[in-house]
């Protein structure tokens, strides 16, 4: 057991449940002398937190994250960071009728054989709002990075459905992804993709998507052959979020079809390379281009149409699932993916300190 | 550093580069009392032993593991599992012309910015050669798995290039794609397969593809939320193979395009869920259904077409790789994918004994 | 870094500081199914509060435990389980004079170096409130000890300065030790160190002395070799333990002068050991029989004599520490011993499940 | 279980049995670019070989540590170091008289209960001879450490049975305690010693001591808080070496009965602490003065008087173990002691890369 540990240096610890007392964390490992940028973690949990537009989960929650521990005087001290997050607006009654029912597409039926038993208010543990405590934690990843590299994270929406943006993200101004509620930076589609997700939602039906992530700024020699390559933790993190099926870097599953002579990246004459195909990784290590992966969101599994469900008692029912939920959770969780990595590259830059004498 | 140790109680550590002494590795972890059955690791080795077919490298390699601990009279003792692989067909002088150039694709440059020196010879450590020892531990996994479980794991080519498989594994006989030297269960479209592979390398060129990988008889349970979860940590562990760029579960991208309605798994009258759309899994453990996932393969970067390609000097130049490469990994990938899945669940089925009291 | 996570499968996480705002933790991997015994957390965190007699730190701390997660409908559940101690009564303007003086005896200087900072208000996270959230987790592991195991945890304060029990503990009614402040289960011993307590605090001198502590109930095979051995790992507990000096196995120091004929254990004809010089370990592996173990504990630092101590500025100083400090740390350690001991042990019950297929 | 790999960045796991065909083991993480001294590798397991001299065991091994990756061209490239030991005088057939019987204060039994089964081979894992794969890669830690730290370890007996030296190390010429077999740098009582030992096992008897362990030179701040100080990663450490009942730091046992005026160390004027009580540490850090603590072990549980055992079956028997065993195993260890504290400081030198922004 022990699953809610990440990181080997820069290291997180989560807890919490969707209806429980509170969310919470503990960040070990972020070095000393960090100074704390409030503004900067209150705007990540803003960026997260349902009810902050018409196509997320109108649950009333401020996500007022409390430091207990770690910073004074307005730094990191070196020693561990412990935060909660109140939950305050659970509506655990909701959740009632559930209790003997396993939902399609959830966790209820596996995590109940697993433990014997389950906090089945709002999903418990399993509910994505235990992301609220990695955004909490990725926001001081990314004070320690803005402190002690030029490393940036940008993520964005780049598919709802079957609106697709071109994948050479260099056509974009990516600035733009966080001017509208669903995260494109391309006005027009984003516009197009929150009809989509309107529309949907009126059809008692959920859609998935597609994230891009950029981070520029890594410098060369980042991941640990041969098991904690930099794609291999990347991919580790993400795919532990919340409703992910799939990872890909660079060309990804488009290289599956190309030839060596396409794929590879080759140096031109100023000694920098001409193309990016791997994503910014040579032999699972940073090669100091832009890192690019992508991951793929499965629709929301809490649709209000009837679905077969299981009981407890092993009968089949038919539940159409009410409540609050996203009806497309991919604008919300680009935060949370910009967290995870934002984790996984603050550690990898520690563990880089070790390897040369 | 240290990212050369795998699992937490099914635990593999390996070293070794492609030209030195030898390969090899520790299994620590593995419960007392597990038949070593040898006949089981000589085939494992031998599905992914260079030299194999016309359509894989020619280097010349016995592969023969050598046990050095951890079992007696015919069994595990558990205590650790310490085997070498012995380098026999080394030919480092092949290698000589590279050691001041780093190739397009490979890890030569971002390795030596890493650590400010690399063994160049075969790629040191950044070679493929390395699985080997995945492959030997992976067989291990698999006898754990045969005695404790009813787990069984099958892995093929799906696609090469633009050649492709059905994603409904259930059209083939998979037990058919041990018998062509591409892996692919449909014998017209593995000679297919191998016909382009012979192809491409005459053209001096080299192709991806993707694998497939079922795995049958789960119980319910497996994987620890919320950061160990199945898929995150398998993404892991196949991210981390050498030229893979791509994972995915179930639908995995395909169900960004989907709606809640299509993707969800739902249940029938008799207590079963009536599709596999998750690939196995709920919620990120295992719901006793197939586990199917599938990982993407960059074609090999080792071509002789002429690339540019930068000296440590800082200057670019044209080389073609010589040298006795694979036009495609796919194939020799299939046992090391196997064996990198038979270790996270083996992992995971020690784990899950402990999540109830 | 990262050095605020303790156990493998059974986990513990802490965090905070003396005069933050709280301290607190996450236990991770302690199985699902436990009854929550309240009244037994209150009851451990009760025996190390502070303010509890006349021979121990007056600072007034109800030390009540708030679970905010993992615990549902009175039992585990198999997740984290977080949980916050409030520091309700810091003083921290009484250590405004130290803040820019390194004690004697203290992390004051260490610390600093370290992390080029530090909260020096109490002794800030080095202080040994920190294991208050042992104390807490430490109750969470009993319960799991009394719910799957025979495993009975007692520690008491053996020898105070020069006044010492005899080492053979079986001539002791042990469950005495909580009769008195001081945990002696001699009455009129107790009375004695009582005595000497005071007068030394009255001195403005401080006392070191020893707690033993007993395991009984224990199956054989707790402890993981070779590096894993029980006691390497007690060890590790208890050393870890603020002001702790020394730690030893059954006879201990004394067996580097014995003989072996006079340290064996030896079987007699019921198939018993007839004796313990071990301590209930062999080989590193639990043998069925008593653990025994004995912890030194170094006399306070904190004094009310005057000391030379060191300033920020590198000039020497002299200092009488005032505030509310125990002059004798040995009485309120003895739940934090049973508190490690009981999670090391919780953690090999769990990893013992993994010993044979 | 998994518990044959120690150290978090400077990394070691092992394996091997006494009658295997070889021990050996993986150093991964240590930097790049550390020179390979392949003259103090031999010297260092010259130091623990049996046959050494005449006070110890007379199994005839030449101990050659064959590396097989990770070194090149002379130096370490910051991949995992790969190592063997042959077995080369095992006999076995010594051994058969014991395989159903479980000898007085060894492994035998509890690990028969813990893993089912046994390699009863001259004590198969259980073996001192584990230990020769310590001493290669603390070998390899000390390298590092000559290359990048000031600091030196050096270990000696300072107690055989009742012959013991004065514990203030600073009245010896250490050096000397390589100049006999005793490894005491009391050239009259190492004499003594000697006879002592020569005597008792003629007695068909054998004897415990101490070993006294000092490290100079390191810096301020190494040792991670609150579980992973110094002191409780070097108890861990020492604990798990075979026969090893106890571990103290500075006054260790012998502050417990001291007052906080005697014990406290306080700086002079020159900045500098007048006193070494603490053993090198403050607060579970180093303060930069010399690490000293000591390590008790028991006699060698091997002993040819006639001693009761248990048999597998269930009965009592008497037995005198014969075959070629140390009357006292200190001699041997300190090179074991040494290899294990460098390893662990190696360790902590990498951690506290990490500990400031």
């Amino acid at each position: 057991m022990a699953g809610n540990t990440f990181g080997q240096l820069f290291r997180i610890t989560t807890f919490g449940e969707s209806h429980g007392a509170a969310i919470g964390g503990v960040v070990d490992g972020c070095p000393a002398g960090i100074e704390f940028d409030e503004v900067l973690l209150i705007r990540e949990m803003q960026r997260r937190r349902p009810g902050q537009s018409q196509i997320v989960s109108p649950r009333n929650e401020d996500d007022i994250v409390q430091i207990l521990s770690g910073i004074f005087e307005g730094k990191t001290t070196g020693t561990p960071i412990g935060f909660t997050i109140q939950n305050k607006d659970q509506k655990s009654v909701d959740y009632e009728k559930y209790k003997d029912v396993f939902r399609p597409g959830h966790a209820d039926h596996t995590w109940n054989e697993k433990f014997g038993t389950r906090d089945h208010r709002g999903g418990g543990r399993a509910s994505a709002r235990e992301t609220s405590a990695r955004v909490a934690a990725g926001a001081i990843a990314k004070m320690f990075l803005n402190k002690t590299s030029q490393i940036k994270i940008h993520a964005f929406v780049s598919d709802i459905h079957d609106i697709h943006l071109d994948r050479n993200y260099n056509l974009y101004d990516l600035s733009l992804s966080e001017t509208n509620v669903v995260r494109c930076p391309d006005p027009t589609l984003a516009q197009k993709m929150i009809g989509l997700i309107e529309e949907t939602r009126a059809q008692k039906n959920s859609l998935g998507g597609i994230i891009t992530c950029i981070a520029s700024g890594l410098s060369v020699g980042l991941g640990e052959p041969v098991f904690d390559k930099l794609p291999a933790v990347l991919a580790h993190a993400m795919m532990s979020i919340n409703a992910v099926k799939g990872f890909e870097m660079g060309e990804g599953f488009a290289s599956a079809a190309m030839k060596g002579t396409e794929m590879n990246d080759q140096w031109s004459d100023d000694g920098k390379l001409t193309s990016n195909h791997a994503g910014g990784v040579s032999g699972g290590i940073s090669n100091g281009q832009d890192l690019v992966f992508r991951i793929a969101f499965k629709p929301t599994s809490s649709i209000s149409s009837l679905q077969s469900a299981l009981t407890a008692s092993g009968e089949v029912t038919q539940i159409g699932i009410e409540g609050r939920h996203d009806p497309c959770v991919v604008p919300r969780a680009v935060p949370i993916v910009e967290a995870m990595c934002a984790i996984v590259l603050a550690d990898f830059l520690l563990l880089t300190k070790t390897n040369q004498a």
